[in-house]
């Protein structure tokens, strides 16, 4: 038979991250492409311990239906906690628990775009969520950024010439691939454009609790007095990715057409996942685990960082310091005279794997100097000799 | 701010069962509305011994991010299981893990159907998978069923007369809501004239294991020599609803689009629900548990006939016996003076709680003279209880 396939759908590929990982399947091949989180950031024993007693006392509300808009219990534990430790959610608001922060994009695109509208991302962003944008046939429209943020000159053009332009899709904690933080000032000009122009804002912050070093940034979402701003938060890095828990804090109107979409799309979250979050919220040291995350992290990244001064600066390689998150965005000289592609095909025939920066752009054929290294996946040995594999390459093309 | 909600999902409504749902949960309404597994039926007790082996032994596999296509051990035990069982899957198709069957139907539709086109699906249909297809903005056509199930005459004159058909929605067997097992002669003559008219099949099997008399009818799927139907399973039933785990078998240029789109919904599966539902079917007696659902089933719809016989075919309602599922089809007679709504509406006045008919049609403003009835949910206590109660109803307003 000769399939047909939506328009929205017909263009849409596998993402490049994902066709990377399959040279990083090759276990003699050192991936810092991926963007797991450390394995010894699982609290595995407070998880076994805790799903234990609940499969144990409380069997049929584990494996039974539950409600879409997420597990009581949770929903309350989270909204509490966003709103007293960082003023995120209002009256106007109300809370999502989906399955992953990923569905957030996928619930709130559907929600408020129709084939064709806009949505505004950082230049460069996250592949999973622009993928998300484009399987609904939304254009994308990236804006470049420095080392505060968006560009607000810029995004400010792109609202005044863009067509049915629906939403800004924002990182604003060590921005997923750049590593870039948002300044609060910063935080503040989008904030106030998104006002000036009537579009919402969707603040994606998977890695806020990830802080290295600084001082933490307020939310967009706590400066939301108009109710444009969607806030997704993630389990994934502060937990366990494999349980798929995220959430959506949101105005209520889009939020309740989010939840009927969340019906036909998958009923509600795993409830074994919620209900383990919601224990390890409330009745395990949270903050404590949160601490001692920064801590691995801190460690991992600081070695990277020391790693990429010692074996690719010298080579011509530059990079931005990161404060937390997973991530650190290194470019190629100006004058290099090999391209991305090329940099990193050659980085793969010599068994080291790195994402060149063009998968992250809205249009993948453009021109990037860039590429990105995830540290918290690999191990220390790994790290070492991934750098050093990649720095001396770069000695040898650049 | 004024909020833009998209075009597809502006009309899109909460699901009519769950606004029951609110009465339902007053604990004086005996609810015969729901489609909940019977708590017992639940293996609550391997669940959590293999959770618990599976957290001490492989706690990062548990964790960790995992692959979009399913947990690989999982995916293949599935495979083997409906390819030995009911001659489901060929070469031309693969296998894709999902969070829920409910999450097929979103992906597929997804994948298929632009704005405007149309699906045909029985009448009435299940309530879940019709919202999917709407809020794709499908055009839904429901086609009438007799005991055999859709009715091919009116199929065919679809088929002739819609515009941009992409699939067939089917329930095969134990119809939800209507109870209705398709014949295998009508199961081909659904398969000849998809076949045809070249659209595709989605056949949504969710009951097929709960077969309490009568001879397994073969799938849809195994006729499938052209690679036009996906066929959609669960484990909502047979294992447990809350851990979220469905699957598709389906042709593969069909499935890899999916397969992409459910990387931009929710990245993955739960892992940990995959990985005891794998443990659950090759290391323990899933044929023995099988066989002993179909036993506490039996014995409940066997209860719930009786009942039906004993207090509502004497007022006058009618109802086809079952050969398995969850379900009962009761229906006022024809010369009834009282609208199914109002009836409903009574009989929650009445401290019982059963879903409408017109609630399962495409168009919900429809009149139908039939109410579901659910068995699995209620004990044996509130069933004849409730039962009793629509009884007296129907014989003073009938």
């Amino acid at each position: 038979m000769e399939y047909v396939i939506s328009d929205r759908v017909q263009t849409l590929k596998p993402s490049a991250i994902r066709e990377i990982f399959k040279y990083a399947a090759d276990p003699t091949v050192v991936s810092l492409s991926a963007g797991n989180p450390a394995p010894e950031a699982f609290p595995t024993e407070a998880i076994a311990e805790i799903s234990a007693k609940i499969l144990a006392e409380r069997p049929v509300d584990v494996l039974q239906y539950s409600v879409t808009e997420g597990y009581p219990p949770l929903r309350r534990a989270v909204w509490d906690y966003m709103q007293t430790k960082y003023n995120v959610g209002n009256e106007n608001d109300d809370i999502l628990i989906t399955s992953g922060a990923q569905q957030v994009m996928d619930l709130f695109t559907k929600t408020v775009c129709n084939e064709g509208d806009t949505v505004i991302c950082e230049a460069p962003s996250f592949i999973g969520s622009l993928n998300s944008f484009r399987s609904y046939n939304c254009r994308l429209c990236g804006i470049p950024m420095d080392d505060q943020g968006m560009r607000p000159d810029l995004l400010e053009k792109a609202l005044q010439t863009e067509k049915n332009v629906r939403f800004i899709y924002i990182i604003a904690n060590f921005q997923n691939p750049s590593g870039i933080t948002t300044s609060f000032e910063r935080r503040k000009a989008v904030y106030e454009l998104a006002k000036k122009y009537n579009v919402m804002i969707v603040e994606d912050n998977p890695y806020g609790e990830l802080r290295i070093s600084g001082e933490n940034v307020p939310c967009i979402k706590s400066l939301d007095t108009e109710g444009l701003v969607v806030y997704a938060g993630s389990f994934s890095k502060v937990l366990s990715p494999g349980m798929r828990i995220g959430y959506a804090i949101a105005p209520k109107p889009v939020l309740q057409k989010m939840i009927v979409c969340k019906q036909g799309e998958d009923v509600h979250t795993n409830t074994w996942a919620q209900m383990v979050a919601h224990e390890f919220m409330t009745n395990y040291d949270f903050e404590g685990h949160l601490a001692s995350l920064r801590e691995i992290y801190k460690k991992k990244a600081n070695f990277c960082m020391d790693l990429l001064d010692k074996y690719l600066v010298p080579a011509g390689i530059s990079y931005s310091r990161i404060e937390g998150g997973l991530f650190i965005w290194c470019k190629l000289p100006d004058n290099a005279k090999i391209s991305m592609t090329e940099f990193c095909k050659q980085a793969v025939l010599n068994k080291v794997c790195v994402v060149p920066g063009n998968a992250f752009l809205t249009d993948e054929t453009e021109q990037c100097s860039s590429f990105r290294i995830n540290f918290s996946t690999p191990t220390d040995e790994q790290l070492e000799k991934g750098i050093r594999i990649l720095g001396k390459l770069a000695s040898e093309v650049l």
